[in-house]
């Protein structure tokens, strides 16, 4: 075989492995609505949720806006007033409807947003059925971006169920079929050691990254330590027995006034009765379990705590650097367990880097040096949201497992916690 | 027959026909539920409007609550946590559910609700079923007020699904098979005169009516003048041409602060396409009919419109007054037009005092001299929102019309406007 | 002396009469704010609140905008600016300075205020030494609204002055030279019976009285029942005693909702302090007087109050026909407790109709029968406020006595407490 | 002279010096305040802002929180209740007076402040009056700490005053005889190159530095380019021109959320007349100089700048490697100006690092690592603000000169724009 016939050969190889990658993140997220009632898809619980009917649509919208209009030839919209209602916040394409009111709209009906869906996926099954051609690699980029858009979207389904059945006095289990977590005795905290100097993070030019996870660059870190794993359940609520939330002395000023202000006395999906701690999980109210990691925390808690165990956060370099030696393995959405579990056995260097609980670091989330945003509206993507929000590392318990890196930068505002938050204390050498 | 035999005979006969009216009353809830999606059920629009959901369900508990729980022996609950979810604002019932929080709900669901229903409708029937026993004349009270509250909120579910489904840019019709309007020609506006002296107002002791209607008592008037039907589609349009919404000459200042804030410049459902003004109905977007009633509008607008015209608003002791001699027909729920329509040839007396739109008069909800809230709970119903609230009067194409009476008393607050209300012209003599 | 020599005669009287309150007027609005600080002089503790140096300057531009711009002759304005800083809400004259933001504005200084009075008394002065002219009809009518205007704005100079020393948690006195109450031993309430029919309210032709005073007209009143008092501190702690801010039964739903969010427990100056009451008056925080009217009540605790003590407010038609033969007398401004006091030993007929607290009345502010706003900008004097008010009746310890009449009619929205509001009860015969 | 007399003579001379600072400082602030009419001393015109007054007190509230009450054998208060008034954010002291009421506190009057200044400073001169003992390290250390803390407070009450006059629609002058700025003609910006590499950053353990600058520390830079002078006026007016408050293109998200809200067209000070700008000064309304560094932008203004000029900002790091070589000169509060101003004639290397405005970096408020905040109450004073606002550079026209450093980092929220912040301009190599 030449080597044109070769190159062509493994591009069409490339794209047939991208239309299956295509059938396969699609139908992920339908059948993670599959235990949804009708009525669950429409509910917004707070401004930051949207109703999952809006999740389906928008991942659709983004694949018609970014890929089939510019790219299909032909290509007919379904019903021209979706490019309103299910642009998220992307100005320059338009002007999308109010994020706080996504929750008042009852149509299109869940059975229209999934005509929608295979609308859009038949749209894309002839422009991914087509050679590559010209665009070929501008078109494969962004299906990429777009399948990694829906898997985002796949962990924010869950979040906003979880949340949307939370704010309800039935308490509504999502799956009442979800097993209980494997319990497990305590893992006594150590440390693990890491030596300072200049190292690499970010993501290089290969595969696929966000573009804040690049350029790959240098970084200076001194001498640090890394706990052995997350912080546990039950030193949380030592912490919150030791005044937690009754002292000003360890949180932030603007933690400490809306912790006054909210009323806040445990983590989010915490509740008291008869003394023990219970907690709101997908699978329903579940007693607390004490080795498993806090989660649901704000990052004002996360300092909180770490400034009461006389620790810190990692900075996101730090968490990046030792990452690199580790498998990214873990409790991923795949592993329906979709709650965060008390580690195994440790092992060698320091577990739960990945999956389980997201991981506050201690560092705003910033462009790394020669940042460059995506050029036209997909520009919008991340960039634009690099002011006020602080890095979360490692993916959680209900992120798709091909979706992480130890690059990845998940960013939230420091106030809230209805992600799979927790922490892992740092400290100097 | 004895006149004891005939005395029970007649309790039997009306006990037979208050079976009855229960359960057209309560079907004609679920038939106007009928076109609704099951999505539409859950949304909340504004703190004012329920879920089409939470007011099937709201109706069945205050059965539940007021005559299944003290006078059913043996009555058990379908779901002791709907006591709470359900109650609306009975304080010393319990703590009800938050009422800006009833569209987070998303279970109890639409299958559930109608669940509900059944079982508080075959229990209503096991108390009905009895022979009128000791406390039949105090069940019997109850239970013609339990039918009236559902009247009152068939009404509620009409103006909340309308504005529900106006806040969506799909601007989805309730009914698609609503006839459109009878169109007519225009009637002048002329004026009725009538003696002023005292008179009696308010409901006697026979026959049902709210608390807030009694006791029937004497009023003084001086001589008025009423105009011969509502004011129209086209006059407001006038008003609004002729600078309504841009000086505040004719507004309350309230209503001035309250147009500049929300940038109100026209009824609630109109909006302005090529010049020309269209409505949005229960049917969907319609050409805004010149002569029919204006409607959606707040006391605000409805007192600066008279005070633009060179006239005011009714008494609400006037408007009763006047309408003592008037019919009690017109343009009801049951006429399904659900919407105001310009009327008929005029008539003797002024034309369409019941039905089509509420008319705002310039009285204050307070008590009338003399009035008694009902004992218990049932006091809540209407004493304590006699502070602030304006009284609206006559019923309107969404008001059942079994369900109104001359001396009914609708209350609104001032900014309000998601009511079938509009306005009649009065003056003095 | 011919009869037109005798009517000259008699309009310069009145002419000097006129010129002669002027003086007295404007002299006691300074003379209140004697004790004030130059500090004290700019604070706006709520937006309904205006700082005293606010209140000085704006009765004077009252004046200026409705008198000398008008009608003197070559007027000069100090400073065009003011026109737009010290109106108060006349948006036809012009866009008013937003009167939340009263507080900002440290310039013009008190001396420069006092300057602008003196401008505008020296303009004054030669408008009122010329004779009588052509429009002296109009002038002499409007310089006696600039007095009443300015009388009402000295109330609300010591109400303002109050809230805003009592927002200070060093508690100043706004005169320590204030004498204490007399203390009484308890009088016990007793009824006074009134027959119903129609009577005559509102005031008549001749003489001062507000827009909203007139026209004088007929109502009618079933026979009635008047407190002999008002009701005492000692009566409204009991009710607190009793749960009346734990407990919603009595409440307006409104009031309830506002209680909580507002955290009340007591009437707005009242302090709890080892178990006694305690209360913040004009001359600094004195102990309670268990025989005083209560003060600073809300509508809502008025209501609340009259439902515990199974009583009602009375209608302000039945006040005022109860006060019609009852002499002008009190515990006004001039007596200078500027506190309300236990009433001396009963007499004949109800104590303290006049002075002492503001009776809440049932009735909303609304216009009398045929009701005729004044002529422009001065139009929105009142009517514009005719919404959503409640009716207070018979001045109080800081009323000029020279204000008041038994046809006023003051009016606050119902959450209103800074003002000095107490409560009579009245109950049907 | 022994080794230990020239000791204690050397530390006689600090403390000598430390007196001597003590009252300058001091006398600075009364300085500043001497051109306010009693009138301004008391207003808050955000909650941002303190009243004048305020500022006064706070500063001699801190000397006696911090040195009186812990040092001064039988220091007895002024007003125990100041304690409470005065402390601005110290939770673990006691609970401070909420900062948006600081506006409504007429007392203690201006009189009453300098004489709380003048008991502080008595009671400091028999602190300092004493030898230096045991405690004198301590002592000295918290003094300069107070006198620092005092400084800022300098700038913060120009800030502060600045902020106050310009809501007055009279626009009124802090001081009538500020001089013009000088003008000068336009400098070509230029890029100053700068060497990658790891360098220090951070103040050493010698002299004087809030905790926040410490511990210096190594960080690792890419080689990075450096703008010759602030953003001019002229410049940021050529953004405006071009769209950059009409076009979210170049804007943060959080950024032009609150554009659009808060309707900004402009930096806070700016107004447009007759086509040209003019901007509010300390001196009163002034045309706008072009040449001048632009003044009083947010951080998202800078930023949006800087996406608009194809450049970013600099990292805290690059500008104080930058600054290390460069002398701490420049248009500082000492200079009187009290407005940023065009350059002289371009240097040799970057001009106005020191001086004219605050330039906003793209560096998050963050611990450097290894920070340890003060021990006691004292530690609230920088490390609970670590989170959510940016870091500015540099000093400005109103800071004291002897209070810059290279190291110093000040912070501010990125919506905040009423200190005196502009940009400077950064690009990779």
């Amino acid at each position: 075989m030449t080597r044109q016939a070769q190159a062509a050969d493994s591009a069409e190889g490339e794209w047939a492995s991208l239309r299956a990658r295509y059938r396969l993140v699609r139908a992920q997220s339908e059948r993670l609505c599959q235990p949804l009632l009708v009525e669950d898809y429409g509910v917004q619980s707070m401004a930051d949720v949207s109703p999952p009917k809006w999740h389906l649509a928008h991942v659709s919208w983004f694949f018609e806006a970014f890929l089939l209009r510019p790219y299909l030839a032909g290509y007919r919209v379904l019903d021209e007033r979706y490019d309103h209602l299910f642009n998220s916040y992307y100005q320059t394409h338009g002007t999308p409807f109010p994020r706080a009111q996504r929750g008042l709209l009852s149509r299109p009906s869940v059975a229209e947003v999934y005509r929608y869906r295979a609308h859009v996926d038949q749209a894309m099954d002839r422009l991914l059925a087509q050679s590559p051609a010209e665009q070929a690699a501008e078109i494969a980029r962004r299906v990429e971006l777009g399948l990694q858009h829906e898997q985002q979207h796949q962990e924010l389904l869950l979040m906003d169920i979880k949340h949307i059945l939370a704010q309800n006095p039935l308490l509504p289990a999502y799956r009442s079929d979800l097993r209980a977590a494997v319990v497990r005795s305590a893992e006594p905290l150590r440390w693990h050691r890491y030596p300072g100097g200049i190292g690499h993070i970010g993501h290089g030019d290969a595969g696929f990254a966000f573009d804040c996870e690049r350029p790959r660059h240098r970084v200076f870190v001194e001498d640090f330590q890394l706990a052995s794993r997350p912080v546990s359940n039950a030193e949380y609520a030592a912490f919150i027995a030791d005044g937690g939330y009754r002292r000003s002395d360890w949180w932030l000023a603007d933690g400490w006034d809306l912790l006054q202000r909210a009323g806040w006395q445990a983590p989010l999906y915490w509740r008291q009765a008869d003394g023990a701690w219970q907690e709101m999980t997908l699978g329903g109210l579940r007693e607390l379990d004490p080795q498993a990691p806090v989660c649901h925390l704000s990052y004002y808690e996360a300092e909180a705590f770490a400034a009461w165990a006389e620790a810190r956060l990692p900075s996101e370099a730090e968490w990046e650097l030792a990452a690199q030696s580790e498998p990214m393995t873990g409790n991923f959405l795949e592993q329906d367990w979709l709650q965060p579990m008390a580690a195994a056995a440790q092992k060698s260097g320091p577990a739960q880097l990945f999956g389980d609980v997201w991981e506050w670091t201690g560092s705003a989330f910033r462009p790394y040096p020669g940042f460059r945003a995506l050029e036209g509206s997909l520009g919008e993507y991340n960039g634009k949201f690099m002011c006020g929000q602080m890095v979360l590392r490692g993916g959680c318990c209900a992120t798709p497992q091909a979706h992480i890196r130890g690059s990845y930068r998940n960013f939230f505002y420091p106030a809230m916690r209805w992600q799979f938050s927790g922490l892992r204390l740092a400290r100097g050498a």
